[in-house]
This record gives structure tokens, C-alpha cells and sequence, in this order.
């Protein structure tokens, strides 16, 4: 019999908000599997170090970071490839997501090419969109408010659409993207109302109103845009 | 010295996905407080059942469930009152919130009426919004597209509008509002891309295709689109 599948939202990062689920499931894992760059860091893995075990077996999914998406198709393939060797011998596979894995998460790649074959749970997890907001002191919506999640990469022109067609707003994955943004957010007369928030429920957490953002944001930052005049105070 | 006051997310309505530290600061807690129905019932106290110490001071905040705003808010007065007493005394008071505090949370009107006093701690937690998705086999959002996220109460010209420019949608709070959404979607031709899921990670769980829909969706149900051919299996 085969093993299962298990993709676990590990959280925005703080080991302690991972879910007692996620805990149960890796601490007792056998295989542990996880997405790292070239050099071998892994956001995933550091998020879960202290719960998985000393005996387990690791797979570690390097996925070069090219434009092009051949090499980390390629990259997936092999370690779809290495999951399931293991999935066939009966053995139960964790693979560690940071924030959730169906959330922009690279897990739907494995997803994509293991769940058809072999039992697949999807643990859900807290994502850092509202880790974010807890820090940021302001609710990310009220009653009847639409929200909308933009991705930091999305062309301008159509990125301003969006947040003029929007109520709550959030920017995801800022990094090289910030100059782009703010542009988008003056031209909207929006960046008074901006928060910029780094690496949500670490200890290098910061949250700034963003025109004191770095001019250097990391991939995991974000930008929280309301509109309005407060909603949920009444 | 006054005591903290915590805004906790319990997650979708699964005890095992609560975070590590909900759990942490629900099981050491001297005062506890949430959001219950006028007969009573708490969803959020239900999840956290099992957590909460014997000996802990329970402060149950009764919500009418009025159309106008008014009885609402008096009751959050009343119990941003009664928390207040405690946090005066020095105890530090855990506020139990179904999902996450600040993503369509009730926390922020206590939020509202303390956090400028007292000393205040939002934990995040699991959302509905991946929980569902987890469940229905489908990633939610992949590389750069936009989530609109509507919930269901809103005006069916305003949602039509809203999801015509969106990507991936998720629609919250589905109840009662069932057959103007599927009128909405219809319209679109959106609804053989649909997915409705009711009660994600409960035992009463229903993921279903959105034709198959029960007349009488409870309030916890989300209808989940997306368009364009699955972008995550590339």
C-alpha cells in the first residue's frame, strides 16, 4: 500500500504559529521533503527545524531561480520523482510550505504531479497576508469589504486598475517591486494609507507606514492599503 | 500594571488547527472571553473547548443578531467593559476568534474600543478562505494572479462587476445568499468552475461541485472560482 501525501502550511515563519496538526504530522514524519535555493537554504525547513526528527529522511527540492521555468519544472519533476519512490515503498511524505501550500505556494507543483496517483491532504496554514495585519495594528477588512491580494511582480498599469477597482488592498511579495509600487500607490493618491510590513512574526519583523520602507525589501515584505475612513471602528 | 489583551485565531473550526501559540495562550489563561449567540452557542468557545483551563473566568459577549448596528455595538461596549475590568486588575484576557482576528473578525470592535488603553497582542490564525481550498483539491491562487476575495452579502450588480475583473474568487459568507451568487455566476458563465465548500476541516464537511449546492448553505460556506485553464500545472 502506498504511502500519503502531505503538503503542511508551516506559517508566515514564527515556528509557533505552525498549527498542532502541522506539529503533529512533521514530528512524526519519516520523510520530510522541502523546496530550497541552489545554495541549499530552505525557509521551509528553518521554519520546521525544531520538529523534525533526528532520524528522518530528508529530500531536498532544489529549484533554481531562473526566469525561465524549464529548470525549476525540471527541478520538480526530480523531486516529484524522489517523493514518490518513496510514496511506493509505503512510506507517508511530508513536504514542509512556508505560509499555506495552496496559497501561492510552490507545493501545487507536486500537487500537480503526485496527487493524481497517491493520497494527497493539504494541511492549511496561517498565511502571512494576515500575519501581517496582526502586526500592523489596523483589521485587513470589515463586513461587506472586498479584498484583494496582488502578487508585487504584476505589471503596473494593471496592478493600478486593480487597486483602483479595490477596497482593502494587499501587495504581496514586494522585494525588487517597491519603486514600481509606491509609483502605483502615488498616482492613487493611496500612499498615506500604506503599511509596509517585513518578514511578518519574525524577530526581524519591521512595519513602517511606507514612505520609510527600505529602498532594499526582501521578497517577503508586503503592503497593506485601506481605503476609507475606518470601517470597523463603529 | 494592566494586563495584555490577546485577539487569538482559532482557524477554521478544526481544534488541531489552531496554532501552537493559540494554544500556548488559551491553555494558561485566567480570563477568557468570545462572541456568542443570544441562546448561548459560541462557535469560537466550541473550537477552543477542549483548551481552555476548568478554572479560567469565562466572559461571554451576547451578540443580537439585528440588522441595525446599534444592539451590536452596545453589546461589544458592555463586553469591551467588562474586559476592561479585568485588564485593569491586572489579568491578562484572551479573546477567542473564530479564523483569524483581523481578516472579517468581530475582535476588531473590542480592538477598537481597547487597543488604544491596553496593551494588545492579535495572533493570527488559520482563515476559512485556505482552509476550503486545502479541501477541494484545487490550489487557490498560482504566480501572479490577483484574489479577489467577496463576501457574500454584497450587492449582486457590485459582485458581478467584482468578479468579472478578477482572477481567482473566493466568496465568503454564502448562506442565505446563494441563489443571487448563482445568478451572478451564471451570468458570468463562471458556475461549472465552481466549488462550494460548507464547515471546511468539520466533521460535517461538504466540498461540492457548485450545481450541487444544498438550497440551505449555512453561513461558514465559500464558493471558490477560478478561470482559465488550471496555470499551476505548468
Amino acid at each position: 500500500m502506498s504511502g500519503t501525501l502531505y503538503g503542511i502550511g508551516l506559517g508566515p515563519g514564527d515556528p509557533e504559529l505552525m498549527t498542532l496538526k502541522a506539529y503533529r504530522l512533521i514530528s512524526g514524519a519519516e520523510v520530510v521533503a522541502y523546496p530550497a535555493l541552489e545554495n541549499g537554504e530552505s525557509f521551509a525547513r528553518a521554519i520546521a527545524a525544531d520538529v523534525i526528527p533526528e532520524d528522518a529522511v530528508e529530500v531536498t527540492i532544489h529549484i533554481p531561480m531562473t526566469v525561465e521555468r524549464g529548470p525549476a519544472q525540471a527541478a520538480y519533476d526530480q523531486g516529484a520523482a524522489d517523493i514518490a519512490e518513496h510514496l511506493d515503498a509505503g512510506r507517508d511524505v511530508v513536504v514542509l510550505c512556508e505560509g499555506d501550500p495552496f496559497f501561492y505556494g510552490s507545493f501545487m507543483y507536486l500537487f500537480a504531479r503526485l496527487s493524481g496517483t497517491y493520497e494527497t491532504e493539504v494541511v492549511p496554514g496561517v498565511t502571512s497576508v494576515t500575519a501581517c495585519a496582526a502586526v500592523s495594528g489596523r483589521p485587513l477588512t470589515a463586513r461587506n469589504e472586498v479584498l484583494t491580494i496582488i502578487p508585487g511582480p504584476l505589471d503596473a498599469a494593471l496592478m493600478q486598475d486593480r487597486i483602483a477597482a479595490a477596497e482593502a488592498v494587499v501587495i504581496m511579495k514586494v522585494g525588487r517591486h517597491l519603486a514600481k509600487i509606491r509609483k502605483v500607490l502615488d498616482a492613487l493618491n493611496l500612499s498615506a494609507n500604506a503599511i509596509y510590513v517585513e518578514r511578518a512574526s519574525l524577530p526581524s519583523q519591521k512595519v513602517l507606514p511606507l514612505k520609510d520602507a527600505p529602498c532594499d525589501a526582501p521578497y517577503f515584505s508586503m503592503i497593506l492599503v485601506t481605503k476609507g475612513q475606518d470601517p470597523w471602528l463603529n
